[in-house]
């Protein structure tokens, strides 16, 4: 257990699937004192990753405490397709539509963030898991946001690897390639890629057979949210899935800024994000090689230790705890 | 040693480094009956590659039956560095530069290809392992080139890997985008890329060991071509070089070629290239997720059998035959 | 005079040179209501546009009634260079640097226009003589401006002609090419462009010579913006200026806007801002030719009534009232 | 009639319509040497263009002294659409189509172009009424090609105004953007464009009831040929043409090269293609601003004496000389 000051976290998130995850390890981790959700255009129509956010918040307990505040439905500039064909309609599997009757604060996201962050200067961490159109809203809003805010981590990209989306790039940031563009020139931040999550994150076999003798609600709700996606795994062509597999980019990235010695290898690199439409709509060029002009600002987590981001999952699941063993 | 009909063939190379040893590996195979060198812009200037070419052949022994066909000069439309870095001045390793005094065909490269291809339809195997100019020129001259010729393997492009002259392209990809782009498009090919010649054709210091103890002509031909990219690749930010070790793709091609089983993995993608300047200039767009509307048309080479690619340079180094162990 | 009720106005500006012209002709005519005015990212540092835009409101006597909202510091995304060139130091000739003392308004500029839309739905005039970002991030914020606006009239575009700020660009399309493009695509609107403004708005000697013996006020200002724009044109190589002229594009889309009759010709064509960097940023195509697929939905004022636009004026230098002789 | 040596012209055409007469004036002009005609993509299938070249040398009487040369298919990069909606199917009008059974060259156009040159260093003007690959081509293969050639004029772009393939551009530019963009920038040429063709090259009622009145095998020819034209003009959306008109592009390049002198206006500026494909394919900046940091290098032809231009056809018709009332 941490005996530092839990650091204040706003989480940005386009509900559905894997979400929901980051706002349980967000919510239930005492590393973190979660302080607003923020909802970003992205995975499912609008209004359900509303109440799946809502949803989530109250299976954690603290749907009282921490307010949904809704952001933009659209990215900057471009249009894209939801991603329903992976998380199943609405978001949570296809099976599960909550209507938590829970009301949305009255301010918008990106005022919210840009209030925040103006009044307490270099006190808030952003986590991103969406998206990157509200940031870039803010960062537009207020160009100090920079300076405003402590820490960044942002989930996205393919670092020199196939994506998900398109062979070039990675679903965040192909929604929104002129906001992940904005963002990766204007701040730094610690990024978790689409690859590192498939070589590190993913959960088969042995973790959907221990969750399922756990009869827990948060258990319950991670057989139900990936379902899916599990399926939708199994008939991927990309080499590195096509099995009964999970994979975790958004809980992965909380699971790491709650407890950053996962990260096993990480260095930092100039990251520029096409913002182009066609091929490489959304491509993140990182500069491993070190032949750009680029400035280096961009932490990249390369390696994570897969075996203990499992345990602080399936923590969480049994005793509510992602820290329960730590 | 095969019993069937040697396959002809031309090789289209920007010879420097690796090529030389292409070379070899073409001119001393009973697999092949190399029937033309052209060369076409890339690795260093121009004069240069012709005479690397023409040495090299000189050292096969076949100089005097192979011609040297001098092709295009500069890329299709963009300008483009050398990569003198990799190979040394005159891209033998930075202390050779041949003065052969022999004559290059009358016949321009393109033309030359255009040619035999229309004088033998269905015959020709065609082995491109420079910026694919001179095979776009032919192309463009005769649009009925992909069916005029019975193979083509190129060396080129990074298959959703980290690039090598910058993050998202592979040199000879990068040299003339447009014309690999065209190159793509029109013919069906077998593709070796950046991606599994880092992974499978490393010679590392048990090479060089064995190869500095031969004591032949093409022991130490290897040896001193090899004397400049080692020192680049042990300065590499490329997590997978930054060592002493060389890298094959030209010669790996070509062995791959003399002996497709070589290849433990293939599969056959839709591959697009971008022709556009700036960030992803080069780019090679590898349809692994299925998820484009292109038509799968290019073999990639994913594995290659790198203990028995080693065997065949280190036999004919020894022996002055790749199938010597065959 | 006009018997109907005065429409109801929001006017958009980087408020500098001709934009104080417009905004004198928004404030002292009585067919428009002037509610606020609003300030965008332009031609000369945002602190002068908002001290130039008070005092402009303050000599037409309407300070106290229409506040100045402050908007949008920077373009959505790309970088741009002001336009003090032209306009002179500060914007206003070069010679004046208002400090009024007169508060802002507490509103965010898109805040303030996305609330004023919703709570009037069908009666608000937007006009825009700025680089277009304040409306394109009100779209964001609210996709239902199109429906909720009454009316937008536009200063902005080079249709099939010469730009200014390149010879493919105006300037306020080439400043934020991206909300150009977002706007144009989303809303219908009245586009007044450079062409018209060159062929239609220039004014020469006999206008200076008649100003120049009013001895009012606001004759006063006229001539103290001018001074810098004048000798530009001047110096201008456009074969259209390379005079002693100066150019009325905010005041002539005010014009237009006040007394649409002195619209000689329009049309409605299909209209699409070029948004990459390069070349063409900030291009208009303006499909005369109908031959793309796009909807027709901007109608371009393709000719003025410069004759009585400029009897518009000189009313309003001398008498107050830009309808004085109508 | 001149008392110079006649100069000795190449003349590059994609013959349909104009091109014809473009033909005719070179041949019977005294002012050049018509040396080789040859052919290049664009208006037409290749095969009826060659005819038509081939059938109005005839009808010129020079088919027996000047050679038609084939050249490139297809253009450098990209596709694109005929234009047989304007000229009518096959190019001449849409009832006339020509088997001469003239045997072409056996050396290709590009082949044909560079030997010249380079026979006859700075003796050879060329003049490109087509899209520019074959010249493009050319230069690939001889980088030296611009110090070779004496003088080149080119039909092609749209010199900020309205294009007559979209918008952005003119037809022979928007074939091959990438070989417009490449010749643009190698070589110092005379441009005539669309714009200064439709200012002053219009034909109407007048010069068709001439023409009808000759009773000569040229009349004839060209009353034939601008059937289609003519009909295409009268429903054109451009508003300079919408009437019975004809345009003469190719025919007032090679006037203009004849007879220098019609020029009434030129200027010299900085023009850069746009190669890109989409909006702005084929667009030609040219930066008569003097804002870019482009050399001036191309001459472009502002003003042309419509009326002597008109003067040299209707001479020609009538009495087969373009210069008989010189
Ligand atoms: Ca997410
Ligand atoms: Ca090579
Ligand atoms: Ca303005
Ligand atoms: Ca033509």
């Amino acid at each position: 257990m941490s005996s530092t000051e839990p650091r204040r976290l706003i989480l940005d998130t386009d509900t559905a699937g894997d979400d929901t995850q980051a706002i349980l390890l967000a919510a239930l981790s005492d590393r973190v004192s979660l302080e607003g959700v923020t909802i970003c255009t992205g995975n499912v129509p609008f209004e359900y990753q509303v109440e799946n956010a809502k949803y989530t918040l109250d299976l954690a307990g603290v749907a009282d405490d921490v307010s949904v505040y809704e952001g933009a439905r659209s990215p900057l500039l471009k249009e894209y397709d939801f991603a329903e064909y992976v998380h199943g309609e609405g978001g949570l599997g296809g099976e599960l539509f909550p209507e938590t009757g829970i009301e949305s604060a009255d301010e918008h996201a990106v005022d919210y963030i840009v209030r925040k962050a103006r009044e307490n200067p270099g006190e808030l961490t952003l986590a991103c898991i969406a998206p990157l159109t509200n940031l870039a809203l803010a960062l537009q809003r207020e160009p100090d946001l920079p300076e405003l805010l402590e820490d960044i981590w942002i989930m996205g990209g393919a670092v020199n690897t196939l994506g998900n989306i398109t062979p070039a790039a990675e679903y965040n940031f192909w929604v929104d390639p002129d906001a992940a563009r904005a963002v990766m020139d204007a701040f730094e931040t610690t990024l978790v890629d689409w690859g590192v999550t498939v070589r590190d994150s993913l959960f088969e076999a042995d973790v959907f057979e221990a969750v399922e003798t756990m009869d827990t609600e948060l258990a319950e709700f991670y057989l139900t949210i990936t379902d899916a996606v599990r399926e939708f795994n199994a008939q991927s062509e990309d080499d590195s899935l096509g099995a009964d597999v999970t994979t975790q980019p958004d809980s992965m990235t909380l699971a790491t800024l709650l407890e950053p010695d996962l990260i096993e290898e990480a260095a930092t690199y100039y990251v520029e994000v096409d913002d182009r439409d066609g091929l490489t709509r959304g491509y993140s060029l990182v500069d491993e090689l070190g032949v750009t002009d680029g400035v280096p600002r961009t932490r990249v987590v390369e390696s994570v230790d897969g075996d203990r981001f499992e345990r602080m999952m399936l923590d969480m699941y049994r005793h509510g705890d992602p820290h329960y063993s730590a």
